[in-house]
């Protein structure tokens, strides 16, 4: 499918529209079969131990999925999650940033499902898996 | 099932571990069917439209369910979350506390299953409902 | 919400729709707030040593919420289902009938949210906890 | 990871014991990263319009990652699932077959997480995503 966005415009999306994950969250690469996403790991995103939280993986996750969408069918909608599922399988490394792979499985007319794996840079297992929903409002 | 930690010890625990969350986040009363938490809302949880983020509420969700475990095992526990799942179902109204009550379904040697609903403060409809599953490390 | 449909006009309507459960599940009660359905657990339900398999116990979780929602919106729609998360906590008694405890959270224009507690009869403790999300066509 | 049990192994143990799908799921082909099951889909897994059920699905995703994760474990090990999430994205094409890829994300010494795209034989886009836990007993 068309992309409606390049990965500059949703940088720019970002820091207007999420003024609270400005600078942490970038896009990083963009076609039209795969987005991936930077969450630049600091102490503000860490659970005793050294390990990312996982709320700060959702939250990297319900981030990615929405520009994924936003990338095809442009900055007017204002779509929401409805529905989320998330598996956490191993720790994060300490010190690595990480990285979100978001594929696009389903653009309806009404409903959007996505999916991202997320990885800590440099290592190949995954360390959450996480599929979302989002509804997408009518066009006026 | 008996609890091993009352409401007062919890918050103890809450503002000594969780320092992201504290005063944000109270368990408001516990007994051995129900625990209910509070988030005061504040502008850091809320997007635009004045709603309550949906990583917000999944943060809620994932402290809540982990209170209502360690009430039961005790602190000593390191528990993961290991699955969530996540319907967001209305939008919380701007300007009310958000309450959450859990309840927990399995307290298993390995793993532990917990559910919450999400209200608005005074609102009848929920505006979220979560299940997690943690992982309950073994006993030294 | 008021029901447009009773527990005998569910009944006759799963027999006349659903042949393949039909003599299987059965509406036991319903009221505005909590359907209650009955499987009666036999041999093809069954997975090696004697419990009642997953997909049976999904199987139940999906035509319970479908049923509770019609009871709601009458026959005429034709609801699908978009997502669904399952919990399965403990195993199913042997030789017990299954009973599924549904609750609508959620009842929009488009969307609808439903979930489900399974029981082995006369057990306290779930055997699983499912939720499911139904999308409902536009009236014409 | 090494597999212990190859394509044929895996069928015959399928046919031996899941009488229940006998003849109508099969591993088609299998190798260190994906595990690929056909659904013959005929008249008991149709819902009225054609399409394969909602619990067909279920059930063909479940035993397809289960044979995925006794591929890497060998045959002895009872796994059970404890968790699953699905999104039902697009109505399968009539009269066409199920085909269910297969990715093991984790193979841990207590959980193993899978996850599975279902697509109609033929047409790209996948009609459903599921992914599940399995809890792994202890080697005695």
């Amino acid at each position: 499918m068309a992309l409606q966005m390049d990965r500059e415009a949703l940088n720019i999306f970002l820091d207007r529209t999420f003024p609270q994950v400005a600078g942490q969250v970038r896009v990083q690469s963009l076609d039209e079969r795969l987005l991936i996403s930077r969450l630049s790991v600091d102490h503000q995103h860490l659970r005793p131990g050294g390990t990312v939280s996982g709320p700060a993986m959702f939250a990297l996750a319900d981030v990615t999925i929405y520009l994924a969408i936003l990338a095809r069918i442009g900055e007017v909608a204002l779509a929401v999650t409805t529905n989320a599922s998330i598996d956490f399988m191993r720790k994060p490394e300490a010190g690595r940033d990480l990285l979100a792979e978001c594929r696009i499985l389903k653009l309806g007319r009404v409903l959007a499902v996505g999916e991202v794996l997320i990885h800590s840079e440099g290592v190949e297992d995954p360390v959450a898996r996480c599929s979302m929903t989002y509804s997408i409002p009518p066009k006026r």
